[in-house]
């Protein structure tokens, strides 16, 4: 393998994030403009598992940098290192990594780069034992990936859950009501905190806070004796009480060792209800916090992450993840950032100035 | 009481709904425009029953066009003729119709607006009997009321579901996946019908047209055969499967007889998963489609739904409720709408015009 | 050629409007799933006269339903019975219509679409003496074509222009200002109107009701006595002063015989700032009004236009255009809609609903 | 005077800018929350100098976190160092700090906030030099302030920009045009540079980087003859040709020296239209890029911003102004702020990824 890069592909692993695209635009149009070849791995590491790559040109990657999802498909579950296939009735767990070094070489790549969260750098890491050149972009709606300040797709994601807020704002204080409202964000309470402050909510939950619910319930009802018509709630779905467990509902499929999440809303709603009277309500907003067109601040921080992945690539420095720090550009080892996860510090900015405008955590 | 009115009043009953304020302005500014006095009545019949009322002038009604919510708030549970007290440990229902004159007469109103659904025009059609001089204004994000071809909020639900619907898309267009989303409308298709088709969804059911689970299960499996990546299936909160009965879910409380609706979402991504093996999520969009900031279609067709009913009051047309017919504004008796509701004819041109383009009704 | 239809084609012709797409894929649907095929004509009649078609699949219509401007393109100065063609040094019309007609029929047509506006219309009634099938579809953002009461592309450019003014609205309210905005619209007011009263501007001039300078500038005074920080002004690009000639700036290329118009912010604010001494501001909205994705509302008006040029396709009811006339979708001879505009009348309730509510017309 | 703070003041310089109410909140609320009251002075320096503020109470900043404008009211030309005041038939200019340190005692402020841009910041400079505790927040959709890496109100501004060029793009796509548009962002091209990169616009000029209209010239037609259909050119109105003037369109009457910019949009149109006969029009976004609900960033910023300058009233640390630096929030001195502006590094990362991704500067 010479010095000059001829070849490398590209893959997005995990769940859908909105700015995946503007980074596989920047990546491509970056490295073509070098001179380098791109291919496109389909679906995660599927495509790598499966040989399934195709090469990118100036067309592909054209009209895509607004859009949402992946041009390439992602998939959550196929880490080459513990790959399930079906065996007899069932499945075993494979290391199929011998046929992601094959398929590797026989397509002619010099290093690829993956876009994903903690479980695709966790996959990285096992492939880069094998000898592979990979250069990582964190991708996460729930800006909880290690290493880095800030994760393009969260932008978008505060600005979609913002706006419900905001929509049940309105509908909150028009009757008097408790209103509850679930977000993701995972183990941290970045995107309820976030979103939570932006849209002025009177009380946030996030699992960095354990929460009394006594202290939830007499804080509604002191509003309504104040005369405030209603009181929101937004809660992160990895929210908990304290001494209490993590709520079940939802399985994360974006994460290799699946966590169980949610259901901390219907909790909340039914609990002020039965022990205030007030009327109580409850959404999870789901999946759509996920999709959408990425906002301009998401596509311009993938824009710059994939940027300077291609500057990564050129300059050989494998194995390293793009990060945002300090509000800098710049990178970090993968196995650094691999399975781990970044919780919001209890003194941070945001939540001392939530408290200083009469945000409630619940604690 | 002489010919020409001196004071007015106007309330707002049932749910949310974007395009409320802008009624209330419309009927402020015209009738101040006129020599009339607007009297606000607050939270909907309760503020007859309390007699809590205000003088409105040009400040209240200043810069409220583009809010969503109400000025004056909103009470789902007060229909005079069956009022709920607390009578010792428990409830009575009284007719405090009595009440509600008195306070009438005693504000020296000439007549009244009532901006509502089915159940505020039920009670005011009780309010009728008793001699007061009323004009109905009709509202819903539902569509559903007998009557009219549309109502002011349906636009903005629409719009609100859609996006929610196009941010699904690109969630569900990057993994293999069916995706069920639950909208509003009662017992009637069409907020699911104009929410779907106008986002491309593969599948929409409504109350309006039974369906067969396992038919739809079927079309999941032969998209998925064919290529598609993902199906996605609209279900409006009151559609139920061929001789099966209704999910129960939410108690709607809009209606003055609640009914219980939803839990379809849930109802059939699980069927469909345990059925076909097809990853299935379902979401359930609730109350962010009452809430929000009206488009300005429906700020339009409120402004003009509210000098309607200024027209009607100056021409002494009570006991009528305005209505847009055939491209028109006009009214027809407030008696004539009360209690019913409009679903969708099966012939409808939506629904050709979906079947043609292939959108699949679960039949 | 027998009774049954084998092959249509579709074309787009005129100026960008949200929607366009949105009927390529209800009419290419729609033909498809009955046994017909679809040819695109590419940039309007241009791709007729140069022999440029592509049969459409149903991956060119997969995933345009919410995407604004046209898969096929268009050209707005492609009339085939007045053709530009260079000669010499300069240029001559010719009529081409042979042309046509001999790539029609080597195309095997069995009939066409042709989306556009009074200009496209014009040209269609043109071919159609020539013997062609041609099916219309109205299609302006200005909502002026005579025939129809509403065209789709329209909701979107009083979405987008409400949007503007709102942002507008909070500027000026922070400062002591008169701002006027000027919107598109040609010689008819529809969206000036709409998109003034949906935002609650204070003045809108449009070109049915010729303005008084002197007056509107009484007006902005009268607002600043009694405290008002600021006036809109909402100004349709063809609005003019009584007695005055129009202003001349945009040439309108949508149109066959190109119109001016335009200037008409400008004159107004400088007028005001002059005659009051009162700090005016004026914006021109310009092309932004054309684009972007199509509301929901326009999607479900232009899926339903869609399919019912294909059900006269089918019913091979030639020479028609789809219309929309008291809330129903019919169709009406193209001949009667072509070249004629369908203007604001003075008594629509529109209008009266905006003197009543306090706007003012300049008059 | 006490070590504890009893009352505080606060006013909003300048022109509009997202997220002011924000502001206006946060430090109310904190200092409520922290037993001090605080006063809002109305219309900037001018309620100083008139003597017209009021007592804030928790009702006046309810629900204003997501609206826009200021509920305080704004004026450019205030500076009570250079105050123009009327004499004979013309205007002089005047010193009247002493009025505004007469009122500042009077009203019994311990201190106050000022929220603006440089202007605003200079004057404060001139006023501490008289003695008065204050304390400044950066306010500008420029994003050009000295000594902060960002200022809330340029996240929304961005928004709106990449909107507008978002349905430019749709526009261009369907027609063979080159379109230009100008945006704000004064001498410095951060506005541009953001809002461009994020929409993939194909030529950005900045002011930064002089440009060579023939080269641009030349880059359309080249795009031209490799098929693509159109070119999106993105000016910041600063924004000026090698060896040439600004060109002159609009007093920035934001700033105390008002500068003037513009017309660079019109000047680009119109050379390549003539030099390469490429159709070419022109668009003037103007002043609703400084209007509009601020976007969840904007409010979170301006939250933590109020916050900050809370904390630094509460710690005494008078004469300084709130800066985000490095990712963190912190402080300097007003005087190091005060009439300066920070442009775009010509090796900033944001240049060299749109480099990467062929966006053409004009060099």
């Amino acid at each position: 393998m010479g010095k000059n890069l001829k070849r490398v592909g590209i893959l997005t692993g995990g769940g859908d994030c909105p700015g995946l695209n503007a980074v596989i635009r920047a990546v491509t149009k970056a490295a073509m403009g070098g001179g380098i070849e791109v291919v496109g791995i389909e679906d995660g590491y599927l495509g790598l598992i499966q040989n399934r790559m195709r090469v990118l040109n100036n067309e592909d990657v054209s009209n895509i940098l607004t859009t949402g999802g992946t041009i390439l498909g992602a998939c959550n579950k196929s880490n080459p290192a513990a790959y399930s296939v079906p065996e007899g009735e069932g499945w075993v767990v494979r290391d199929v990594r011998d046929k992601v070094v094959e398929h590797y070489e026989s397509a002619g790549l010099d290093a690829f780069v993956v876009i994903g969260g903690d479980g695709t750098m966790s996959s990285a890491v096992k492939l880069i034992e094998r000898g592979l050149n990979i250069v990582g972009v964190p991708k996460t709606i729930d800006n909880d990936l290690w290493g880095t300040d800030i994760t393009f797709g969260h932008d978008t994601a505060v600005q979609t859950a913002a706006e419900a807020l905001d929509k049940v704002h309105t509908t909150a204080s028009s009757h008097h009501r408790v209103m509850v409202v679930e977000l993701m964000g995972r183990y941290a309470g970045w995107l309820a905190l976030n979103a939570g402050l932006a849209s002025g909510a009177d009380v946030i939950l996030i699992p960095e806070i354990a929460f009394d619910i006594e202290r939830i319930c007499s804080k509604c009802v002191e509003r309504s004796k104040h005369g405030k018509r209603f009181t929101i709630i937004v809660a992160g779905e990895g929210a908990k009480p304290a001494g209490g467990e993590l709520f079940v509902e939802r399985v994360d499929d974006t994460s290799p060792d699946p966590i169980r999440l949610g259901g901390i809303a219907h909790y909340v709603a039914r609990e002020v209800e039965t022990r205030t009277g007030l009327e109580s309500r409850s959404i999870v907003l789901g999946h759509i916090q996920r999709g959408g067109i990425p906002t301009p601040r998401d596509r311009l921080l993938a824009t710059q992450f994939g940027f300077h992945a291609f500057e990564l690539l050129q300059q050989r420095r494998f194995g390293r993840v793009v990060v945002e720090r300090e509000g800098k550009i710049g990178s970090t080892p993968i196995a650094d950032v691999a399975d781990k996860i970044r919780t919001v510090p209890l003194d941070h900015v945001l939540i001392r100035s939530a408290r200083a405008v009469g945000t409630y955590f619940g604690d």
